[in-house]
């Protein structure tokens, strides 16, 4: 099954988990019947500025992929830059944030996969 | 925890599941200690006229989002176009193939989700 771009459309979150400015949030896995453990595998894109809050994940991991732009990332607690080619891990119980801090898209692939 | 693009080795396969030319495999998911129903997390780079092979996946799904570039797709035996901003979806029992027909690098992610 193919789903071209056109045909999937991103929700757009003003202030995703506590954070602030535009998170236009494609969920992939909606368009599709996977698996009960994978909760979300997603084209994730913050407009400069914008930021996802730091926010605990219980019973689950994700992983972020950084595909465009440069920002920073909250490792459970610790503030680094990230940029394009980076992956990201929060196990079960760890939190995370991100934040744009370019001039241009800062996007991702955040895929949630449940213990 | 983070892992820069300059820590993950591609692995290079010069004929994937029988196709040909070269496949550059990122396995993201092999530097964390993820859940086991997450079989693979990828980056996964075709370069211009390479091919990853027709085959079947069974007990497993697997989705492609394509990132940048273009190709083919060989759906459960369809062939369709594909390009930036695609994702694609294989469920348990059915299969698959991918090839890079432009002048540039096809570059997807790759998730695999056991059943």
């Amino acid at each position: 099954m193919i789903k071209r771009a056109v045909e999937m459309k991103p929700l757009i979150d003003l202030c995703a988990e506590g954070g602030r400015g535009e998170l236009a949030l494609t969920k992939m896995s909606d368009y599709f019947n996977g698996p009960d453990k994978l909760e979300m595998f997603a084209y994730a894109e913050l407009e400069p500025g914008a930021e996802v809050g730091y926010h605990v994940h219980i019973g689950e991991m994700e992983s972020y992929y950084i595909i465009t732009g440069e920002g920073t990332y909250n490792d459970n607690g610790v503030s680094v830059p990230i940029k394009s080619g980076d992956m990201t891990y929060t196990p079960n119980g760890e939190g995370h944030g991100i934040k744009n801090t370019g001039t241009a898209p800062l996007g991702f692939i955040a895929l949630i996969v449940k213990d």
